[in-house]
């Protein structure tokens, strides 16, 4: 069983459901409300704990009752957690996500800033099983020193970048990096896809572009190809880019190629889409493979 | 000491604090959190106690972690909650809510609906010691069925018309209502408060509008007439409208006159509004007392 060891932000989302959503400084009454778990780093987590693999979550939460619900939620889908912590005096990351008819999302998220940013708890050395590291940009640190010593281990560090890193240093330390279209426009300045991977040149990791329902581009010394994504009727995209790449992360951890894995993840993604309720629309190694022999 | 029932709605919030505020189906990052109690009557029943009332509180919670937090929080500022519940499988009052840098607020709200309306659990009579009943239009069925108590026992039946209540007999059993300017409007609709509240005419009830800065109209047996804000500088009015209907109701179960009644009110709200953090700034006793010393 492969291992991915996953390294960010989790978080508990009221997920608010809204005739329309909200533009106004007025009162609104939601018509349903789902507390659950969510978060880049979380949900890429969960998402490789369902498709078959090993998934442990290093993650910074408070020492408070919603930490307490994002730890069971984990738990519930056999994340390990044993590398994160909960600290003392600061409070567990939060979001109120505002979704209408039309599946439309308005996310505000909140991160406690006295939160320490060093992880300094963490092991020396990464376990001997760990077939491949992810992080994401909300803890930058956490990301940066997880990606060093998996290059040190010659394991695949993976980078999401859904928005521009802060620390350019980052980018340096990944070995793939597969942006957001908007990250990919805050990192380059260009909205192209095809130029800005171009632009961000040949450096020394493989870079991709993940465009929804358009594909991904992604560059390999020097050439840009495209993967289509796979047409499916779409009911609930949140979370959807965080399967993404934690299918991706597990199929490079198996030794997948980069090609192989852009497909395992893009599968994984569409089928989590044709289902309400954030990750938990993840799917089982088992749906992603019968998908996957029908889509071909 | 005189003593207040309030029915209705308590509420956790999440305060978050944004630049400016959301409008768009994308991602924002709040600057700061707070989670606090609140609820139109949870508000109220905290103002009664920091003015030297005593508050029994008769709100349906959930049997959650939320349920909790709102219970802890309330028994925290001594409001009485022996006549509240809990009821099983239901979820607790939640609201996100959001301010911008120039205090200006967004509420996105959730009560689960299936919550059970019939306070059947309700004591036949109300205790001896009870001065006054506040009822707001977030359980209808408990404030007209407190209302019928009240006004069977010869006291105060305080309704506070933030909007338009369902159904019609609330107007009808209450002694006192005191409008929003929204709940006025969409319960005549006229914007004049002068017109909206001859419109209403010569019910059974006191009527009254309250306008924030611009003041409060009342009207009684036909008469119109106005009793101007005190001048504050304003820092916060989250729960400004719920401190004036708990200090007007406590007001009136001390015997004091309507008149008397509003300009205690007004003070108090006043207070509060000068003061950051929801219900947290209600004033105490002393400080009213004092602010009208100073004000007259």
């Amino acid at each position: 069983m492969a291992s991915v060891l996953c390294v960010g932000i989790a978080t508990l989302d009221y997920v608010y459901a809204v005739p329309e959503l909200p533009s106004q400084g007025t009162k609104y009454r939601a018509t349903d409300l789902e507390v659950v778990g969510g978060g880049i780093a979380a949900n890429a987590a969960v998402a490789v704990a369902r498709l078959g693999g090993k998934a442990s979550l290093l993650t910074r939460l408070g020492d408070d009752v919603t930490g307490q619900a994002i730890r069971a939620g984990l738990a519930a889908d056999a994340v390990d957690l044993a590398l994160s912590r909960a600290i003392g005096g600061c409070r567990s990351p939060v979001s109120a996500i505002m979704v209408d008819q039309a599946g439309e999302r308005m996310i505000i998220s909140y991160s406690d800033p006295a939160m320490p940013t060093e992880p300094d708890w963490l092991p020396q050395a990464l376990s001997a099983e760990t077939g491949a590291v992810l992080g994401d940009t909300r803890w930058e640190e956490g990301s940066l020193r997880l990606f060093r010593k998996a290059r040190a281990a010659g394991i695949p560090a993976v980078l999401d970048g859904d928005r521009k890193p802060s620390d350019p240093g980052l980018l340096a330390a990944a070995t793939h990096v597969a942006f957001s279209e908007v990250g990919l426009a805050e990192q380059t300045g260009l909205s192209d896809p095809r130029d800005a991977l171009l632009s961000l040149g040949s450096g020394k990791a493989w870079l991709a572009v993940t465009a929804g329902e358009r594909g991904v581009w992604m560059i390999d010394k020097g050439e840009v190809s495209h993967s289509p994504a796979f047409a499916v009727d779409v009911v609930d995209t949140l979370g959807a880019g965080d399967v993404w790449h934690g299918a991706f992360a597990l199929a490079l951890a198996e030794h997948q190629s980069e090609r192989q894995a852009v497909r395992f993840a893009s599968a994984a993604a569409a089928i989590k889409c044709t289902r309400f309720g954030g990750r938990k629309g993840a799917p089982t190694r088992t749906e992603v493979e019968q998908f996957l022999r029908e889509r071909t």
